[in-house]
C-alpha cells in the first residue's frame, strides 16, 4: 500500500427538514464511527467507488421531515460501484470487481442472517433488528450518495456483477438490484403472484414499474396499476399493462369489472406507503387518509389472496397531523381483511435473497425496467435540485453518477 | 325407504339480541330452504343424528347482538354425529358411520375448494366466499345445536371417525375436530410455530387451550398464555405451560423477560377476537380498545415472526360504540408491524385440511385437549342457560348432547 | 329427454402389440362398465362431444407392447370437448360448455383428492392409487380418442373454458391443458425452475416443447434442450432457446460449458421416460440403457438442485430385454445423486392443480406452445396411420378432430 | 498473548483400511494446511478444546476401506467443545464459550451458504460442493477426535450453547447437535413427517434413534422402526414406538398390516446407507443388495409420500464387489417409485439450519435422545478399540471425552 493520499470524497448530506446539501465528507475507513456514535472495525468490508447511486422515494420521508432523521446523515442506499480497497478479512472480492450493494446492512453471522433474513440483522443496528445505509433509525451507516463508500461484511453483502460487456449494456437495469427491483419482487412473492394470476399494483412510481415488470416475469396474466399521476400511468401502458386512473375511479372496482369482468384480483402489491398523499404521484386528494391504500386493497383482493406491502410504514411519523398517526397507528378495516382471509406480508425486503436470480434474468434479457423509468442521470452536485423536483412529484428516477461514468457508458433512451 | 314418520327435531334458535330458545324445528330434508330464502337440492348430503354440538365463543358475538344475525337462525357449527340417512349421490358414507363435521360448508367443486380453501367456498354462500352452519352472513345453513341436521356435500365435508372402541374413548377430544382444534392449529401454523419456537398465545379460553396443546404437538419450546381470567390461567398451568396474568402485567413484556430472558417470542397466536372486552374471560378493563390485542402482539413478536389471528374480526359490528368500529375499522399500529416485518395470517380456518392429521394424533394419544377444557355436557334444553353463563364468563366449554349419548359413553373427569 | 337415438360413436381401439383400429364403440352411459369389469354409476358425470383428442407419447408405450395393456381398450387421455349431456348430480356444468378434461380420473372425495393429489385418487382405480382414461393399469376407464366420451365426477374433473372468441382463437394451445402442458409445468416446478434459473430439458418432443415454454413463463434465464432428433432441436431454436445435439455431445457437459461457462444447470427436467431408445426422437443409439437419461442429469444438475421426472417410468415393462428392466429396476448412479444432494420429483401430474393458471396465461397471450408443435390435425379414421408414423419418430403432435370441428375453426400455421 | 507453549494435541488418525491409531498431531493454527495440500488463512476461525467427539457410523465407511480416504487423516466430525483461542476476524465468540460444531464446513459467503445450503458450500472444498471435518473427499479439513481443533468461519459455523447449568445437565443430548440429530431431523422433514403422520424408519442405530425422537417431536402418530439387530429394536420399544424385526419379516408389509391395519406408511426415513450389510446392525443377511433398503421403502411408502434418505450413498465404493457398485450405481426399482409419485430427498444435512431449534427443544425438555443411545464415554486412547467394536456391530454410541470432562460432569444412566 503506497502513500498516495485518499481522494476527495463528496456526499449528499441531510441538513434538516427540507434541506440536503452536497458537502465534503471523510474518505471511508475500515474503522468507522457510525452516526450513532458507535465505532466499528470493518476489516470485513470493502471501499467502493460509487458509479450509480439512486434517489429513492423512501429518502423523501426523511427529507420531508416525516421521520426522526438527524442532520448530518449522508443519504443514499441504492448503490452500485467498483471495489477500490479490500479489507483484510475479505475473501471473495478483489479490486476492480463491479458490485451491487443491497440496501440492507447485514452481518452474515447472526441467527437472522443465517435464516435468510438479512433485512433483520441482529448485529448491525444496536437499536432494532435491521440496518440500512443512510437511513433513519437503521444503524447510522453512512449512505452511498457520494464518491466513495464503505460496504461492511462485503463477502456477505456484495453481489458481484460479471466482468463482461453485458454488464455494461445492462448497467442501468442492474443499478436497480440494490433496492427497488428486489423490493418490488419481494412484494409480488408476498402477494402470491405466479403463473396466470391477476394483480393490482397500487402506485405507478419507480417501485410500481418494477413490480409491473416482476409480475410479467412471474407469469401473471393481467396486471393492473393504479395511480393519480397520469404521466406515470402512461408509462405502464407502454409496458403493455392495464391502468386505473384514480382521479376517475378512486374505488377501483368499476375499472376491475371492465378489465377483468370481476370485482377481485388474485393478488395486490402496495407500492405507495404511509405518505400516500405526499408523493403527489399517488394522490392529490385533500384529506387523504394514510390507511386508504390498504383499505382499498382489502376490498379488491380476492378472499384468500395475498397483499404484499412494499410501501414504507413507520412506527413514528413526526410530521403527522394527529397523535395516532404520529405513532404509526392507522384506521385499518381489519374486519374486512380478516373476513376475507387475506394474508398481509410487509416490511423491508431481504434484498440479497433475490439479487442473483434477478441479475441473471436481466443479463438473459428477460427483465427490463430501466427503459420504463424515465431515468435522469445526474451529477452529485445536481442532487439537491433532484431531491426538490422528486419531492414535488417529478415522474422520474434520478441516478447520481458521481464520477461521470454512467454518462460515458450509457447511451440510453426511454 | 319405509313410511316411518321422521322423528321430532328440537333445536337452539336465535331469537334476537340476548335471546336463544329451544324450539321444535323441521326434520332435515335433502331439499332444503336456507335462511336466505334460497332453495338447494342436496342429494349429495347426509342427515346425521347429532351426538355432540359445542357452544362456541363465536356464537356469543351473535347472541350478544354484535352482528346482523336474523332471528330464527338455528345455531351451532361444532358438530359430531352419526349418519342416519344418505343422499342419493353420496358414495363414501353409510348409515351408522360416525362423522366429524367441519364448521365450513364447502362444495368441493369450485376453484377455491379445489385449491384447499374450503373456508372460502364460492358456491355455498351467495353473498361472499365461505359458508358455515348456523352463522350470520355465512349462507343461512341451519346449525347443528339440534337433534338432527343436514350435512350437504357429505363426501367432501365429513370426516369419518374409525369404527373402533378408541373413537368412543376419545370422543370428547374428537368433538373438537369440527372447529376449535383445527382453528387453533391453523393459527399456530400461520404464526410459524414449529420445533423449538417460543410462542405467546393471547387468550386462555377454549381456543387458547387448543392452541396450547397444538403448540406442544408442534414441538414448541416455551409456550406462554396470557389472560385476565385467572381460573383459565390455572388450567394452562396444569398443561405445564407458562402464563401471564394481564391484570398484573398488561404490557406482557416484563413477564416475557422473566420467563424467556428476552422481550420477544418467535410466534404469536391471537385467540380472542374483536370482542376482547366482551368475553369477560380475556378482559375486564374499562375502555378496552378492540385493537389492543393485536397492537400488543405487534410489540412482543420477534421481528420477522408471524401472528396467527384466530379470534374473529368482522366487517360489521352493529353493537360497537363508534362509527369506525361499526364497520370493523380499528386503530392498528401498523407502522410497528411493518417495521418489524411481521406476517399476519387470519381468517376462518380451512378445517378439513387439518382434521385427519389431528384425528390421528388424538387416536394415537399424542394430543389431549378435553381434559383441560372444563367441559360441561348438557342437554338441548339446558342450552339457553349455558349461553347465559358462557356469556357472563363461565370458564367452561359446553357440549350439547341432544340424545344423552355422551353422558352414557363418557365417564370423564378433568 | 326425448327419444332421439344416441348418435354413432367411433373410437381408436388397442388391438394388441403394434395394432390399433378405429371401431364402433358404445355411446357412453352414466352407468358404465369399466375394462376391469367393474360397474360404476356416474350420475356425477357428463358426456362430452370430443373436439380435440391428442395422441400422446405415453400411448406409444402401450402400442409398442411395452405394457400389460389388454386388447379392447379405447385409447386417448388428452381430451377437449363440449358438454352434450349432464348427469343428475352435476351442478357446475351445462350443455354446451366447453371443457378441458385432465387425463387423471379423480373422485374429489377421497383424502388424496382433498389434499390436491388427484393424480393419486384412491377411489377411481381399484388396483392402485391414480386413474386415467384409456391407459393400462389406470382403472379401465374408456379413453377419449372417439366421438363421445364420459367424464365422471365432472364438477371436479372438468375445467370450463370461457365462452368467448378468445377460446376459439387459442383452442390449439388450450388443447394441451389436458395433459402435456400441465405435465411439463409440474416437472418444471418439481425441478425448482423459477426466476433467473438455468435449466436443462432432456427431450425435445411435445413435452419438451411444453417444458421449454413453461420455463420461459417461469422466468428462467437460460434454457437448454437436448435431443438426438435434429428436426426437433430446430423447433427449440425457433423458440429462442439453446440446444444440445446429443449425436455430437452425448455427455452434454461440453455444451454446457460453451453455453453457460459452467458444468452445471440449476434445474433439470426429464421429458423422455423409460423408452428413451424407442421414441426415435430422443435416442437412436444402440444398446441405450434405460437409466442413461437420469444418470446424465445426476451429473449435470447443480448440487442441491432439483430434477423433475416427467417421462414415464413403470413398475413393469413386458417388452424389456432383461429381468431387471422387466420389473422397472434400472441401474441408477444413486451415489452420485445422493452425494450432490439432488431432489428427484416424479410421477404423474396432478393436472387440475395447474390448469386454471395455465389457461389464464394462454388466454392472456403469455404462453404459446401450439405453434412450436408441428401439429397435424387428423380425423379419427387417420389415427392408425398417425400412430404408426409417431411410433417411427415423426416429429409431430397429432390431434384427432373427430367431428371436423378444429379444421373449421382453426387456420393455423406454425 | 504470552509465550506459553501450545499444549500437546493427540488425535485419532486413519492409517489405512481397518486401522486407526491415536497419535501426536500438531496443535491447530489459524494458518492451516489441509490434507489436500492447500493452505488456508483462517483468522475467521476459533480453536476449541474438544469436550465431546462422537464416533459416527459414517466413519466406518472409511475405516472399513469402502472409500478413497487417504492415510493420515484425523477423523471426527461430531464435535462439541469450548473456545480456547479466537481468530482476529471473529466477532460473536469469546474464549470460554461452549459451542456445538456442525459437521459441515461452510464459508457463509458463497451463494450456496447464503441460500441456506451450508452442506454444499462452494468454497471450503476445492473438489466438489460441500466440506466436512475429517472425512474423505470433503476438503481435507482435520477432524475433531482430538484434544484441540480448528473451526474455520467460526461466527458462521458455531452454535453457541447457553452459559447455564441446563447446558451441562443436557450436555449428552446437546452433543448430538453436531450431526446425527439434525441429520435425522432433516430426513424426517424431507420425508414429510408432521402432525398425525405414520412413519417407517429403516435402521435402529443411533441415527434411527434420533429419527424416532424427531418423529415424536414433530407430532407423528405411529412410528415404526425396522432392523435386524434385536438389541437395537429393544431400545426403540423403550421409546414407546413399534418395531419390525427384519429377521422375521424382511418384507415389512405384514408387520405394517398388523400395526396400522394397512400396507403403507405416510413417510419413510432411511437411516442405513450403502453399507446396509456392513453395519451388522441393520443386516446380517448374506448377499444383501445395496439397493434393498430403498427398494423396500418404494413399496411401503404411500403413493404421493416422501422418503428422506439420511444413510450415506457415495459415488465411489472402492470396497464393492462389482463394477456398478464401485461407482455407486445400484439397481433401483425406479418404475415403482415413479408410478407411486414418491419424492426422494437425500444428501448431507444442512446441519446449522436445524441446530438452534433443536437446541431449544432439548433445553426445554421436549427432546431426549441420549438416554436411548447406549452411550459409552471413552478416552481418546480407547478410540481404536471402540472403532473395532462399533465396526463389529456393538449397539453403542461412543463419545470420545479427550479431557475427561464429560465423565466429571455427567452421571448418566440409560
Amino acid at each position: 500500500m503506497a502513500s498516495r493520499p485518499d481522494p476527495l470524497n463528496r456526499g449528499v448530506v441531510f441538513k434538516g427538514s427540507g434541506q440536503v446539501a452536497v458537502e465534503n465528507i471523510p474518505f471511508p475507513s475500515f474503522d468507522i464511527t457510525l452516526q450513532t456514535g458507535e465505532r466499528r472495525r470493518c476489516h470485513h468490508g470493502v471501499i467502493i467507488k460509487v458509479f450509480a447511486s439512486n434517489i429513492c422515494g423512501s429518502d423523501m420521508h426523511m427529507v420531508r421531515g416525516r421521520t426522526d432523521a438527524q442532520p448530518g446523515m449522508i443519504l443514499g442506499h441504492e448503490v452500485t460501484g467498483q471495489v477500490l480497497k479490500v479489507g483484510g478479512d475479505v475473501e471473495t472480492l478483489a479490486v476492480g470487481n463491479w458490485v451491487s450493494v443491497p440496501f440492507n446492512v447485514a452481518c452474515g453471522r447472526c441467527s437472522n442472517c443465517k435464516e435468510r433474513k438479512p433485512n433483520l440483522c441482529l448485529r448491525t443496528n444496536s437499536k432494532q433488528p435491521g440496518a440500512a445505509y443512510g437511513y433513519v433509525n437503521m444503524g447510522g451507516w453512512p449512505g452511498g450518495q457520494c464518491d466513495y463508500m464503505l460496504v461492511p461484511y462485503a463477502d456477505f453483502n456484495c453481489l458481484k456483477l460479471p466482468d463482461s460487456p453485458k454488464t455494461m449494456d445492462k448497467i442501468l437495469d442492474l443499478a436497480f438490484l440494490s433496492d427497488i427491483l428486489p423490493t418490488a419482487y419481494h412484494g409480488c412473492i408476498g402477494a402470491g403472484v405466479c403463473t396466470g394470476k391477476t394483480v393490482y399494483i397500487a402506485g405507478a412510481g419507480p417501485v410500481g414499474v418494477c413490480a409491473t415488470a416482476c409480475c410479467k416475469l412471474l407469469g401473471a396474466s393481467t396486471i393492473i396499476v393504479g395511480d393519480y399521476n397520469t404521466e406515470r400511468l402512461a408509462t405502464i401502458e407502454k409496458m403493455g399493462c392495464s391502468t386505473v386512473d384514480l382521479n376517475q375511479d378512486p374505488e377501483i372496482s368499476s375499472s376491475l369489472k371492465n378489465i377483468l369482468g370481476k370485482q377481485y384480483v388474485d393478488c395486490s402489491v402496495e407500492c405507495v406507503g404511509f405518505e400516500a398523499n405526499g408523493h403527489h404521484g399517488y394522490s392529490r386528494k385533500t384529506g387523504h387518509e394514510i390507511a386508504e391504500v390498504l383499505n382499498t386493497l382489502f376490498k379488491i383482493t380476492k378472499p384468500g389472496g395475498g397483499i404484499g406491502v412494499m410501501g414504507v410504514y413507520l412506527p413514528s411519523d413526526s410530521g403527522a397531523k394527529d397523535s395516532d398517526s404520529k405513532k404509526g397507528t392507522i384506521p385499518l378495516e381489519y374486519g374486512t381483511a380478516w373476513n376475507a382471509g387475506l394474508c398481509m406480508m410487509g416490511g423491508q425486503c431481504p434484498t440479497m435473497n433475490y439479487q442473483e436470480d434477478l441479475m441473471n434474468a436481466i443479463l438473459a434479457g428477460r427483465l427490463e425496467v430501466a427503459k420504463y423509468m424515465n431515468i435522469e442521470i445526474i451529477s452529485l452536485e445536481d442532487a439537491p435540485q433532484a431531491y426538490k423536483d422528486f419531492c414535488e412529484g417529478a415522474p422520474k428516477k434520478y441516478i447520481i453518477d458521481p464520477h461521470g461514468m454512467l454518462k460515458k457508458q450509457v447511451s440510453f433512451t426511454a
